[in-house]
């Protein structure tokens, strides 16, 4: 079966918008265990547009067109493609005493624009719109199955799971059985290595591998056309074959992020963290509260951008810092140490390092960057070369502080398997 | 002339990845006075390619194919589209030499399968790649000009700057002339009431209206075939008159943020500046020390989650906490206050508020913000009601801050004229 899906609007075509709708189309889709062909970018042009559809007409048989729905001019994705067709439009009472009553509702008199949304085309079905005036069509044409959606996520989604899904069931019984590890701590080249022979070499289980600065992704999914417990098992065991190979690099096995994941350990724990940071400037406080909760266990943050903050806020003595430097393991181990004493957190990150461009020597390049975690019994400090630019050397940075937090709290569980519950 | 972009590549085709090179593309092409008519994303399958390429070829004067040019069995986009076309593929020592050249001087030696990347189809102009393998290509077959470019972005960019762009130049006469304005202080409908009136009525003057919370952003541009200062006078104008009804709410008329303006002005000033954040969680800091150099303005910041955080780092009172909350005009003017007195910095930016999922109360929404600034003469609160997810919520509240921060600076600029430098 060959699926296109066809986004139709102008704003499309310039530099400032995505198509992200067919993101999730794509993801439903792989969910029933289809792929999508093409996806094509048409703008809010009469003549591009029916191009478009006698193309996908020719070459697919499943089209997902979305956009230009609405009751301006601009709107011509109902029109187009009736012409298209050789259909006529139809004026459908029901269609447009349903507008008039979503304007009614609202106190407000419809204006008479909107009426051509209440054509329909000849011998389409029309798919309801609960948040919106633009209802959907789904019609058949010589052998291809056509949905006509509204543009706005939040009227194509609704519309999607509940008028297009099940009649797609219909068409095609299968499904997408899917799981996601996300590691850190080794390069893409540790992760190929290390997998390598796992690859599946069959068409219905796939493994793809997601790398970027600090964090890698192993995509897994298998596909099924009936039964999906068989195909449930063949990811378990890809998943299972995977993790034996990376060890605790992979902190999870659901898609979570990392703050997430010590956001919970920390909770379960009823443990506490506070955070000390220099170069990353409060990326890691920021990671760390987008959690909804985290006040539960995050303490609080100082952003010691300079010396002078540094020693006062943490007390860093001068000493270390005129003797070693700002950026250096034994300020890193001072932050953290003092951190955790200050606010009597359970664990205290701190993080110390050159984000760059500049503040480099000849010492002491950009990506240099120490991280450092307080915790009882001691401080624990690495020393890290990050790549990239200054967001990247931020965001691996708070990765790597993160990570730090959550291997102790791993090593703790396993030293007190009593208190495991997370 | 009729445009289109086809990207190649699987991974394209899974709800993971988006073609963003086809932004680039079309921001290049429109810098040129070019629009953009279809987008093609395909992926790797020998027959899919091919229909596509055919027909882009019958529908487009201008075809540019990005991806598919490596070395693996998977590239299939040189193979593909001699064959569309009835051309060979002729071997070229030249472009042979520079890639096993390319191997040498990195030490190793070049694979067999890199052999297939020095054949370029008959009659084809060589593009050279400086940061990759894959040579690109530029043919003209039944008066369509193709270009055949890698899908890595830091190949294409290069390779579409030095020889993409000069055959565009002698192709078609003709630039784009833009400007941003950004915006924040005012909502989307405040903006458009504004502004009414002065949407141009012709097709070459351009305005786009890009919403976000907290931002608003006015896109001019003016597309001229030749007197690019009759173009650039045209959108001076429309800005004039714009930021005339819109008046100090208007950030930058460059496409800066918010803090690489507030930073640029504390920069030339040679002033200093703290933060203390309780719902915005590290974010405020986080996007002020993005900025390259920001160490030299940004001396510190206190994420003080808790009370006891609030009242030992930043000296709020418990009186103050008890009697009003933490969530209160009271506690964000004691913490502006506090965070100003302890590290000596001219302006310190506090927020307390409600980001939610959870944590409001009757009288305490979800959005409920207080930003609050402190500088010479006194302490400003602002009692802002944010709309939107905890994410949207940390966002406008360090965009308000910042704004207050900004505002300060003008105000003060204009009552001591002879500083004013930024």
């Amino acid at each position: 079966m060959k699926i296109e899906i066809i986004a139709v609007g102008s704003e499309l075509l310039t530099p400032f918008f995505q198509d992200t709708n067919s993101l999730y189309l794509t993801e439903r889709l792989n969910d029933l265990g289809l792929d999508v062909s093409w996806k094509t970018v048409v703008g809010d042009d009469r003549q591009d547009l029916a191009i478009s559809l006698r193309t996908a007409l020719s070459r697919s048989d499943l089209l997902l067109v979305m956009g230009g729905l609405g009751p301006t001019e601009d709107d011509l994705t109902r029109e187009v493609c009736a012409e298209v067709l050789g259909r006529k439009l139809v004026f459908d009472e029901t269609v447009f005493l349903k507008i008039e009553e979503r304007f009614r509702r609202r106190g407000r008199t419809m204006p008479a624009s909107n009426t051509k949304q209440a054509f329909v085309i000849e011998n389409a079905d029309v798919l309801e719109n609960q948040n919106g005036t633009a209802p959907g069509m789904w019609l058949t044409a010589g052998g291809v199955q056509v949905a006509l959606l509204p543009g706005p996520p939040r009227e194509i989604r609704p519309m999607f799971e509940e008028a297009v899904w099940p009649r797609l069931e219909l068409l095609h019984k299968g499904a997408m059985v899917r799981q996601i590890l996300k590691i850190t701590g080794l390069t893409e080249s540790d992760v190929e290595s290390r997998i390598s022979g796992l690859y599946p070499d069959q068409k219905k289980l796939r493994l793809t591998v997601l790398a970027s600065p600090g964090q890698i992704e192993l995509h897994l999914s298998a596909f099924t056309r009936s039964d999906s417990e068989e195909a449930e098992r063949a990811v378990e065991r890809l998943a299972r074959d995977l993790r034996a190979r990376l060890g605790d690099n992979v902190f999870s096995a659901s898609g979570e992020d990392l703050e997430t994941v010590v956001g919970r350990r920390l909770r379960t724990r009823k443990q506490t963290l506070a955070t000390a940071e220099s170069c990353s400037g409060g990326l890691l406080a920021e990671r760390i509260t987008k959690i909804p909760g985290s006040s539960e266990y995050y303490l609080e943050g100082f952003i010691t951008y300079g010396d002078r903050a540094k020693n006062s806020r943490l007390g860093v003595s001068w000493d270390v810092l005129n003797t070693f430097g700002a950026v250096s393991s034994e300020t890193a181990e001072a932050m953290a140490a003092g951190c955790r004493e200050i606010t009597g957190a359970d664990y205290a990150l701190a993080i110390t390092g050159i984000a760059g461009p500049s503040g480099a020597t000849l010492e002491k390049p950009v990506g240099l960057v120490y991280t450092a975690l307080a915790r009882e019994g001691g401080v624990e400090v690495q020393k890290n070369l990050f790549l990239g630019k200054r967001e990247q050397v931020k965001f691996q940075s708070s990765q790597r502080g993160l990570d730090m937090l959550r291997r102790a709290l791993l090593e703790s569980e396993k030293a007190e398997p009593e208190r495991n519950g997370g």
